[in-house]
């Protein structure tokens, strides 16, 4: 426990509705728990103040491959020193003892703090960014409907731990499946912190979505823009051909092929997880972790003028008339100050707009088996086809 | 096969010894088969000109991180746009697959050109760098002897291709290990290949020596500089705390406990991978592959004045009065144009001089021992104990 942190332990409000035993801080790690002087390096070296970045999931794969991208500056800059508070299990808790080890020999100048804990009102204290990956897979003959359960109970939890304990201004990002209503959940139990500030991550979809129309044009990956993924992060998701360019040109001016559009495009996107288990033998880790670092880019640089990025968020006020208080990947736009707006200038057909109605279905009824955990009564569970993504955690 | 390309074998000398088929071009794959206008882009982004990047045991775990860092611009800069050439085995070619498809997804704007391929005499055509990773673990009952000869074979052959069609001023990069003894076979067999070109990293050593330093002093490990390991990749490695400084201050004067520092410090540094495959269940590929991302940016970017960094190179004209024709980690600087120098202003003791002549007699009884792949007559092994570093690959 660090002497400096514990000041802030002591200032807490006492009103504090949480009545187990007072918050404790999570274990720093070796090196990590030395003492630096970051203030002069603030000084000297013109460094932002630290941030405080907490990862659940954290001893899994997507991690071992974003934590180290965290942590060399690629993420947040080459001025911006950070904390990385880790969340593990106490089945994965020495192999999170592993990565501290890791992450303390990359020798990183701008990480400066590593805690490992298993609790996450320890190791969610202060967090300003909160990155949710970790999940349960379904284990065998397991329902959809159970999956919700098991991995909603988690994100309940987290919610929890987050309302308490981390920053009023923490921006969340789940990417553990199923993500949308995880962070429906997540955002429900946490009621002090905006529900804007949750994400569900379709930027994966986005990014293969973009590589796939860029292969069927014949051009590189670069020209392809204003990508939306609308929806559910599952087999029902909406890969937009509407309204994305290619080199500036709306795509259905380019890729002449409706059919291939309408009928193979989205398929290309949704199977490309379960084709790379099949070649590679393990899931998607790296580009996982890779849309992770975009969509918080997304977030903390400004959005290039004319483009926009998926996310998903929470609908409540949105300009589509797509159904309100669910989380759906939608248009987005930053000024680049972790914040977002929706974009208004997209179009819709008959063709998108019955998917767009198709995927919002599938998070209502998500969304009924879960009230248990949102706090709007007694689950229902009358979920359509299993809609899950090949492949994905 | 690209088209733009095909002039260039077209030109190449008809002189080349080798007598196989004509030199083929690895597959390139998927979006990045795709044409691009890479000139306009030099033009209008100021990008450098793209070079290319040779790596092998390219599905491997090393790799699964390194790759996207490299493609990320993290190691070469911004505006540097890249070609990677993957080399693997016929069993991981669809791994490999996996990986392309993997760094498609990923979208990165830096990334050119991605080729795999089974044939090092295709995929190191026109190499700049060859990051020598891909290497074959030791077998159940396999004496050093016999893993020294399996991947004896592997370097040579890769030095050979090398040779016949790299870049003349290619840098190469071994990992796979018995490192230093592996590039020793390499640069033998890759005569028309500056000897000075060839490395055998020693820098994740060097950062966990780096590491355990700060650790004991009390100080962040940004304050450790200086850091040579000495010999080779092995428990005979020689972390060298007589020349190293903390904050500026010889190590000697800030750590007075010389017991610890003679008898446990160098343990620590070594077995480090070992502690590591105890706790997280896999051998540390994240850190080896920022070690490597190390490696490179230290040959790219000029050295901090007054420090310098460790790798394993060739001995021919060393200033220490260490054997010649080995390879042979020791200091270097480097101006950042890829070449370095080795540091002159070093000082020795007893102890330090002796565990040098230790692992320098090791390094002689490997160079024996693998004559037959050098081309020096027959192999004579009389290796000493069993130096292999736990959890290398």
């Amino acid at each position: 426990m660090k002497a400096k942190l514990s000041s802030i332990i002591e200032v807490q409000a006492p009103v504090a509705v949480k009545t187990e035993e007072p918050k404790k801080k999570p274990e720093c790690y070796g090196v990590f728990c030395l003492t630096y002087d970051l203030k002069a390096e603030e000084e000297t070296k013109s460094w932002k103040k630290l941030i405080n970045i907490a990862v659940s999931g954290a001893a899994g794969m997507i991690s071992n491959h974003l934590l180290f991208k965290l942590a060399s500056g690629e993420v947040f800059g080459p001025d911006q020193p950070i904390a990385l508070k880790l969340l593990g299990s106490e089945r994965s808790i020495q192999a999170l003892e592993g990565v501290a080890m890791e992450l303390e020999d990359s020798l990183f100048p701008l990480l400066r703090e590593v805690s490992i804990g298993i609790d996450p009102y320890e190791v969610f204290q202060d967090a300003e960014w909160a990155l949710l990956i970790g999940a349960k897979p379904r284990g065998p003959g397991m329902e959809r409907a159970g999956l919700l359960d098991i991995n909603g109970q988690i994100f309940a939890e987290q919610g929890k731990a987050l309302n308490a304990v981390a920053s009023r201004n923490v921006k969340v990002i789940v990417v553990g499946n199923p993500c949308n209503t995880n962070a429906l959940i997540c955002l429900k139990n946490a009621p002090d912190i905006p529900a804007k500030n949750f994400h569900a991550l379709t930027r994966l979809d986005e990014n293969r979505a973009k590589c796939q129309l860029a292969l069927k044009a014949g051009v590189f990956y670069d020209q392809v823009s204003n990508m939306t993924i609308w929806g559910n992060h599952s087999t029902t998701q909406v890969p937009d051909f509407l309204n994305a360019k290619i080199s500036g040109i709306p795509v259905k001016e380019v890729i002449k092929d409706t059919k291939w559009l309408e009928e193979e495009f989205t398929e290309k996107v949704q199977k490309r997880g379960g084709v790379l288990i099949q070649k590679w033998g393990r899931s998607s880790a790296a580009s996982t972790a890779v849309s992770i670092v975009d969509a918080i880019r997304s977030l903390v640089t400004p959005t290039p003028e004319g483009d926009w990025f998926s996310s998903g968020v929470y609908t409540t006020g949105n300009p589509y008339g797509i159904a309100e208080d669910i989380v759906f990947s939608m248009p987005c736009r930053s000024k680049g100050d972790g914040d977002y707006e929706l974009v208004k200038d997209v179009i819709f057909d008959d063709y998108l707009w019955n998917r767009i109605k198709k995927t919002e279905a599938e998070l209502l009824a998500e969304k009924k088996c879960v009230a248990h955990l949102t706090g709007e009564g007694i689950a229902v569970c009358d979920l359509p086809g299993d809609t899950m993504l090949p492949g994905e955690m």
